[in-house]
């Protein structure tokens, strides 16, 4: 290794010849809240972002105690056998501080984190859903741009995220327990509709009949709810992750079902829209902050909030003073 | 009946008095592009807006062939017969004219249209699904002013407009066929979990054991997948709209809920986060609006959502750009 690198073009030569610790510190770099730093980290995405796009990305979530960390990790080792690169992010808003995250904690798979062809994450620091959603796709462009061609993104499962999950990755997995009923209420309102596959998970020993009906009822749920989609319809499987079987055939969905989007042409259309919903997102955040911080407004958003909370003025009203109180400058 | 009114106050009256020539005039102002009759029907808004907001809403979906207006009417027949007032308003984005739209046609729900204490308004004409629903939202204000006291709000089923309508209801019902499977195709993802009830319809004559078997099948379906929120579970129960049975069943089971709602405190809440989501929902639409209508911005977004799909510059450089073409003005 040379030296560490200073500049964005530095950067973007590390993170290509594979240095592990450039990219660490890029993806730092991109996640920081101090301007010098967050400025040089969008240099670094403008210099690679030509060579970002071609990794197969795989959402992953799940209830408490359903064993994504094992799973992820025998997927992972699985992968790297079959030669891939395998990196794995974690989206958890809920974590307050770099590091100290539940997810992508250090303890947490160990012999995956130990090899050199795999990359580990931890969730960026605090902040809104919104924004670690912008950092975790920023930090997927560098670790595609840095050779990874396997990007895991593991979400904590809190709702909201895995449908901001879901519209980053080409596969979303939706983890599950064997027996149904009551331990499955961990799995929040709409996530399951968002599955292009589910996994029930610890499909070994006693627990081996329960998965399979699971795996029948989930099955017939989703024949029953969801209108096949044109090209996929979601599929149910069991594995074990602690035994390491049924994770080739998790891993053979996802490359079938890449295979039909990309025969398709979906996955170049959809790659197109996750570029442009990512764009507009942040447009939308950026004017909404501009709205928010117009000194103006931000003198009377309480009071109009109030008064149209208790039908003392209509919204339409209300929205129509702000915005020109805004627009006016 | 007096003379026809002019000002805001006049209309306030006589909506208030039960003209209902003035009601459905109010209404077409509020719907109205022309910005003089918007900014009247705007100030009748503001006349009424403190006598809105007690009505029980019911927003109503379901696939094609399921009778919709059938069951609506039926529904709306016997609360009539319970002594309600009834207004019927139509969600259709897809309506490409005003009195043209599929929905709210005045050859439907004819029985119900006599009725003096029924109101059914068809969608208003054509524009975005915000505007249509922005609109809707005018015209329940100017019919609860009006003294109906229960608000059927009716959705053509397109997906999306479910979300918004179940935004804007107290109490979300989901219309099905009986038996299961193909017939089912038309019930757009997503929708299933908005429900607050679902009422499988045709429960009669050869349909009867099939609509029993696809109320206990999405029975067991929505135990599966549906996390019980405080509260309130989601109930499945069977009717024939046609034969008027099993309607007075679901009604008990909208005043059941709304029961529980008002003991929790949970309806109050939800009509507070209704209007400041309404209120937000229109500062973003006209935010969005301000900046696509901004020149600079206008002449150059087409070129960086170009650049952003082929990976030629991020989407976060996308971004500052056009967020500082738009605030410098």
């Amino acid at each position: 290794l040379g030296a560490a690198p200073e500049s964005a073009e530095e950067f973007r030569d590390a993170i290509r010849d594979g240095d592990r610790r450039a990219l660490a510190r890029a993806i730092t770099l991109v996640e920081s809240t101090r301007g010098d730093q967050a400025a040089l980290g969008r240099e670094i995405l403008e210099q690679v972002v030509g060579e970002t796009g071609s990794a197969v990305r795989v959402g992953i979530t799940g209830p408490p105690g359903v064993g994504k960390s094992t799973f992820i990790e025998a997927l992972g080792l699985f992968l790297l056998g079959e030669g891939h690169r395998v990196a794995v992010l974690a989206v958890d808003p809920s974590s307050p501080v770099t590091g100290g995250s539940i997810l992508g904690d250090k303890t947490r798979m160990e012999r995956l984190a130990r090899c050199e062809n795999a990359f580990i994450r931890p969730s960026p620091s605090g902040g809104s859903l919104g924004g670690v959603a912008h950092r975790t796709r920023e930090a997927m462009m560098l670790v595609e741009a840095a050779g990874f061609d396997v990007v895991i993104v593991e979400t904590v499962g809190i709702g909201q995220s895995e449908v901001t999950v879901a519209s980053m990755v080409d596969f979303f997995l939706v983890l599950l327990l064997p027996g149904g009923g009551d331990e499955l209420q961990g799995i929040k309102k709409g996530v399951i509709e968002l599955a292009d596959g589910l996994v029930v998970n610890k499909a070994d020993g006693d627990s081996k009949a329960a998965a399979e009906r699971t795996q029948q009822d989930y099955q017939g749920a989703l024949d029953l709810i969801r209108p096949s989609t044109p090209g996929w319809t979601p599929r149910v499987l069991a594995a074990s992750a602690l035994r390491g079987e049924g994770i080739d055939g998790v891993w053979s969905m996802v490359t079938e079902h890449r295979t039909q989007l990309e025969a398709s042409g979906e996955l170049a259309a959809r790659r197109r829209d996750q570029a442009r919903a990512w764009l507009w997102s942040l447009l939308q955040d950026g004017l909404q902050e501009a709205f928010q911080s117009h000194p103006g407004v931000a003198a009377r958003l309480p009071d109009f909030e109030r008064q149209v909370e208790e039908l003392q003025m209509t919204p339409y009203a209300a929205a129509q003073d702000l915005l020109q109180l805004f627009t006016r400058g």
